[in-house]
């Protein structure tokens, strides 16, 4: 394990950054050690290096992937595959999505393929050797997951005589990133992509820097202005407190820190972490956002605004339990296959100014960014790569008349909307979004409690797809 | 400098499949030595692996680019930038293709960028340290080509703040398919491609194996049906000489080598070579095809078929002084980037069967192929990664609603054309071809001599890439 992951207020703050885009881990997901049987584990013998020919790029890894047979038609009638491009999780937290219903409903062949450096699909045959260093760390990019992806893909569809069976390509967040730029540089090995909550615009200069905490702080407004004032005031409270003597120890005890606060800062970094995530996972039924602003509102006439903010960080994702708000409070050991991406390719210029957000004034700051990162791993990033890469400026037009079969779908309420493509491009590259919607929400797995416009997402969705396959079909024939 | 490049019939029979894509090398053009001074020739600090983050991926080198300014419109009025993808050559060499006419017409900046490991863009400092082992020519792949266009492109488009002018990619042979590659990788950078003479389904098993031969064989035929018939009936007049006493000296005679035959062997891969080049660089007005076969069926009455061919051989491009036919043919200098190439990515899968060509049997072995690259350079070719890294199956299906702005040229009478794509994917990936054309012929420098039909060829592409254009400021209007 990489030792040099420090647990500075900075640092954690950066860290909320680096980790800010994962969803779905307080899901009761099945885990690796409950994988139903009709889910098949697989492994690929995975070049570690796509686009390099030195002798070290022929080393090679076991990359897993998963299938699930249940619902397929088969290659004898050329029934589709669906893929899930795992992202910066282990992927079998991932295996009950929404995605089953695609493969129900089209008699689909479901299968997950891991992202390279995370679950247990480790170059160098295990985390502690992959995370040694920036030498090991170094075959961590998107270009060489999207290559992963197309070997899978490829080895899979021959192993089982699939060569005319049409694949599709699933992903969330940065997979949903993934899932898009996958159709752009492989059209030849998925027929289209749904992309959900995929920010592929919040790179270099294409979207407003604060364009994040605006809708975190829009989505608290929405939910209650006084909710919404009493966070905007409580950073100078916050700040006023820890002036005075004995300050810190006083800030430990009304928000229940595990141990005493070092410093202001790291108190402010946790709580607006709290306000992040909920806002990000705001998910119906239990709408987190809610839950903050009611704890905040509804705590006993006469509490002060750090008694509220305090009861609204309990009601929050992170629990009721005493808060650890020293830096440790997320995992390191899950979060740092991410921070390697956005330490080199997955830079997010996140930063805002004074009275843009219910926030402190936080400017994004690439030479701070960039001196952590050197801390960290000794890499610089390359904050100009993706979109040198991917693409991104005007993608209207430079997409208009290329590039086919992508939905791009967001929740208006998910901060990471700001970047994510809201508009159509073309007849068949469309944007869908809904304004009630969340992170990732389309992909979650449909409930019987889920509201009507979730429904008719995902019913628009499915509509798109069966075009896809219904215009194949009829190349095919 | 590699030192183990063997010079054995067996390799070098393999180096003209290596080496076998160049053109353009009989020219007078201009070289390094004099240019004209309205070339300014630049460097850009590139990177050296774009795709690994590793702190060796973080070393560059410098990559020479070249602008000419003389008919530019300039930023202001949007003018379009045309740039030539280097390929396995010396870039300076292609100055004066007629890309220059483009940019004459089209009031065009001309940019030329020269691909890593060629002329003097040599990762290292210096050919020799590049070229040193493996490890030092791991980095010499397409994509990494790929992306350093990407980088120079949008470097000088920031530098001259031509952000808005439209960049147009025009490549030949290689660089043809670097040319086809880069519109579909790249669409952000360019609005289109013109790729000449692109075998880019030369790959896997997309083209019968025997088509480049086929061709040569095809074109030698049209030419003389006599000519054909003696040079199909030379071969076994070879093996039946050498067979006898002193029958190798007397081969050496007949062919005025420079040096006596080793085996009969190297005599037959060095005359293949001759009509092999003789057919792909078929141009007007000297068409070394009619060339050598007029020196076949011209040769004294009562001259046997081996003076035929040998008279035949000195009217070849190789020329009538001593035949260097004991597998120094090829410059190894020249020839050893691009061999690297062919033994990893550039797997062409050359070979033909009994009668099927005007030469003996020789069915492509893969295994053959592979134990000279590990012999030469110590790794193995990946002869399915072309087709999964860039398509190529069934790529009228797979690019017919996707990619847009694309011109495949191709002379009917290159024996690469069997690998080109030879009818339209869609109404914007077009396939443009002439049936006395040869490799490249669009791009090489206009002249007075030019026939009509290349002409017709030259307008169309116009015609094409003005529509382009036009397309493009409607959008930017």
């Amino acid at each position: 394990m990489l030792t040099t992951i420090c647990a500075s207020a900075a640092h954690l703050r950066t860290t909320m950054r680096f980790g800010g885009m994962r969803w779905y881990e307080e899901s009761s997901m099945a885990s690796v050690n409950a994988i139903s049987p009709e889910f098949e584990v697989h492994n690929y013998t995975q070049s570690l290096d796509h686009f390099n020919f030195k002798p070290e790029s022929y080393a090679t890894f076991q990359q897993r992937y998963i299938l699930n047979y249940k619902y397929w038609g088969g290659a004898n009638t050329s029934s589709p595959i669906f893929v899930y491009l795992g992202a910066e999780i282990d992927v079998t937290q991932n295996l009950d999505l929404s995605i089953v219903d695609l493969a129900a409903r089209f008699k689909g062949l479901l299968l997950y393929v891991e992202h390279r450096y995370y679950g247990v699909s480790m170059p160098f045959g295990s985390e502690d050797e992959a995370f040694q260093n920036s030498s090991t760390f170094g075959y961590l990019s998107s270009e060489q997951a999207l290559a992963d992806y197309a070997q899978v893909i490829v080895d899979v569809k021959k192993d089982l005589s699939a060569e005319n069976c049409p694949a599709i390509a699933v992903g969330g967040s940065y997979g949903g990133m993934l899932a898009s730029w996958f159709r752009l540089k492989y059209p030849h090995i998925v027929i289209g992509s749904l992309a959900s909550s995929a920010p592929i615009l919040y790179f270099d200069d294409i979207t407003p820097q604060n364009g994040y905490h605006v809708i975190v702080s829009k989505d608290f407004r929405e939910t209650s202005e006084s909710c919404y004032n009493t966070i905007q005031q409580s950073w100078a409270e916050i700040d006023r407190v820890a002036s005075e003597t004995n300050g810190l120890l006083n800030l430990s005890n009304i928000f229940t820190t595990c141990s005493p606060l070092n410093s202001s800062k790291d108190l402010k970094v946790y709580t607006e972490i709290a306000y992040m995530w909920a806002a990000q996972l705001d998910n119906p039924p239990s709408y987190p956002v809610n839950k903050i602003c009611s704890a905040i509102d509804g705590a006993p006439s006469g509490t002060d605004i750090l008694g509220r903010v305090a009861a609204g960080v309990n009601a929050s994702v992170f629990g009721n339990s005493c808060h650890s708000a020293s830096g440790s409070g997320l995992s390191r050991k899950s979060a740092s296959a991410w921070e390697w991406q956005t330490c080199t390719e997955m830079v997010f210029p996140m930063g805002y100014g004074e009275n843009e957000t219910m926030f402190q004034s936080d400017p994004f700051d690439i030479n701070n960014y960039t001196k952590e990162c050197v801390d960290v791993f000794g890499i610089k990033p390359r904050p100009h790569w993706i979109t040198t890469e991917f693409g991104g400026h005007d993608i209207k037009t430079v997409l208009g008349n290329f590039a086919s079969n992508i939905i791009f779908s967001n929740g208006l309420r998910d901060p990471w909307s700001a970047g994510g493509v809201l508009e159509d491009i073309s007849d068949s590259v469309v944007a869908l979004y809904t304004e009630q919607g969340s992170h990732c929400l389309d992909l979650y797995p449909p409930t019987s409690s889920d509201p009507d416009w979730l429904l008719a997402l995902r019913d628009k969705e499915n509509k798109i797809i069966a075009y896809w396959l219904a215009e194949y079909y009829t190349k095919l024939n």
